[in-house]
């Protein structure tokens, strides 16, 4: 039996935060994840969508609305959350014995393949991994925490000199960058697998949903080993109706948008260092990323903070203006300036 | 990259029973599946559930609830429907080269072990499985399609004299039959790996959810390989709230009684021959399955004929009364009795 992989820490962890430093759940502020404080109102879920397997038209019908929604190609598979497909990755190349991956990043491409015993290769960016010859190159764009982008030319372009490698680009905070996504090549590009989160923009992590966009060959794969009916119905039912109200979609990137410049005031009139961002999180330079977490913590802010770059947290969007005076605030009081 | 398997067929589908027969959803009596007609009702499912990932101490709530409700021993773990659970069966035995399957059965226990490269060995009851040196075996009890029922002494003597082997115990229609459980015994025999379905029992199999119960190792590499967050937050609040409510579930449980017996009698005022039971579907021998199945079908009734059994169709309960009359009358139309 293989042997289990210790667990990763992840943001989002408030039962822990509110067991250690106490608090009603309603009294935190939770900025430790980079889904949307905002939520796409959840229409009304029919009876007979709690009740009956979901069935494979309607699994086609959604596909080929997240295909028009994110600008694809070619219909993308439903996934129960883009964290079931990224398990999957090292079946997509068995015989692979590296990954090149674009690093920091998220944390669980390196734990799915190393449970597959594949050897891990950080790169500082893509450009790096040319030289590597790992048969396989993951790449979150924007990344994750730090914020970076890859212009889609270079990535193009990287995609086209190595055919024979498969490239993995996880884009679960595009979706207010559709200039970055390169949704629409995939499947056109037989080595390229593009992720999407539903979760993250629209507020609804807690659904479990994500869409890959690949060639035939590696849906078929995916799809295989996730077995039938592996999203839920009322999944499916939300996301086929958030992709079709282009008016609350529109009115839920407004709200994001100015989330996005009130953490920011926030951030700068509290004198934290920005490094990085992407319209869902701020990568801030804060010196010592833990006593930062743990004194916001105190106060019952929560942030999240790093192994791999201890200096830094990364502070989701508040949800209103009242939110955003109690950050700046409570981050004067705890911050001194990195030396 | 492994070479995916054709999908098998199953019940439930009702969508493509409309384009070849015609009719409204509504019109159509599905009794395809061996899943509950009637649902537990669903709570108003909070807006944090939606919006944040599961927590890990909600997780753990809900799996403490499971197993008192279950009856175990030992927390199980939540999957997002069973079938998550059997696609992960092969790891569990990475060098196991043969299973032993009670057959026939629910098809996807076949394909999950082909997938991994097993060779699968049909046997006729647990007992002929002992001979056979397989070191998976693979049990659903009662057995999905024709309701055989393996008494627990048996199961329990199997266990105790192949402790080199793992065995799989599929309970998911066994909700109102504990007499057979094997639940309580999983996590103190090591070799002993028992699977439930959510959504049979409480007419919810649109959430996707499942609960294995087994050891800390075996439950250990099955949560490796899902990754977290694998279950929705809306299907572990909906079980939280459900194990709870023991009015609601005796209820449920009167419900489906009367629904047996009200199909029961349809089937036999028929003359159709019932060859085996369980709680939630008949087992009949209509003497050319196809043929009933698509003469149903033309009068919008759906029922699930095997290629295994050609003789034979699975019927689900009817929800009422009306239905009830209904299959018998459609009955009589199509049914001529078996030579």
């Amino acid at each position: 039996m293989t042997e289990p992989l210790d667990p990763i820490a992840h943001g989002g962890g408030l039962c822990e935060a509110i067991a250690r430093h106490g608090g009603a759940p309603s009294e935190w502020l939770d900025l430790s994840t980079g889904i949307s404080p905002f939520t796409l109102p959840v229409p009304e879920v029919p009876d007979t969508v709690w009740r009956r397997l979901p069935e494979s038209a309607e699994v086609r019908r959604v596909g080929d609305l997240a295909m028009r929604y994110y600008g694809g190609s070619v219909r993308p598979l439903a996934v129960p959350g883009t964290q079931a497909a990224i398990q999957l990755l090292p079946l997509l190349r068995p015989d692979a014995e590296r990954v090149a991956i674009v690093s920091p990043t998220y944390g669980e491409y390196e734990q799915s393949f190393r449970r597959s015993g594949i050897k891990i290769e950080r790169v500082a960016t893509l450009d790096a991994a040319a030289p590597n010859r790992a048969p396989v190159v993951v790449l979150a764009n924007p990344n994750n925490p730090d914020g970076r982008e890859t212009v889609r030319d270079d990535v193009f372009g990287f995609i086209r000199s190595h055919r024979d490698r498969l490239v993995v680009i996880d884009e679960a905070f595009a979706d207010l960058r559709q200039d970055l996504s390169m949704v629409g090549a995939a499947g056109m590009e037989p080595n390229l697998v593009v992720m999407r989160s539903f979760g993250k923009f629209f507020g609804l992590a807690g659904l479990r949903l994500g869409f890959v966009f690949a060639s035939p060959a590696v849906l078929g794969v995916l799809a295989d080993r996730l077995g039938p009916w592996a999203v839920s119905g009322p999944a499916l039912a939300i996301a086929g109706h958030s992709f079709g109200r282009k008016d609350l979609v529109s009115e839920l990137r407004d709200k994001i948008d100015r989330a996005h410049g009130q953490t920011r005031s926030a951030l700068n009139m509290a004198g934290v260092r920005i490094v990085g961002d992407t319209p869902l999180f701020f990568y801030c330079d804060v010196g010592n990323g833990e006593r930062i977490r743990d004194a916001l913590a105190a106060h019952h802010v929560l942030v999240r903070s790093f192994d791999h770059t201890p200096e830094m947290v990364r502070i989701g969007l508040v949800p209103d203006e009242l939110s955003a005076v109690r950050l700046r605030e409570t981050l004067r009081l705890v911050h001194a300036r990195p030396q």
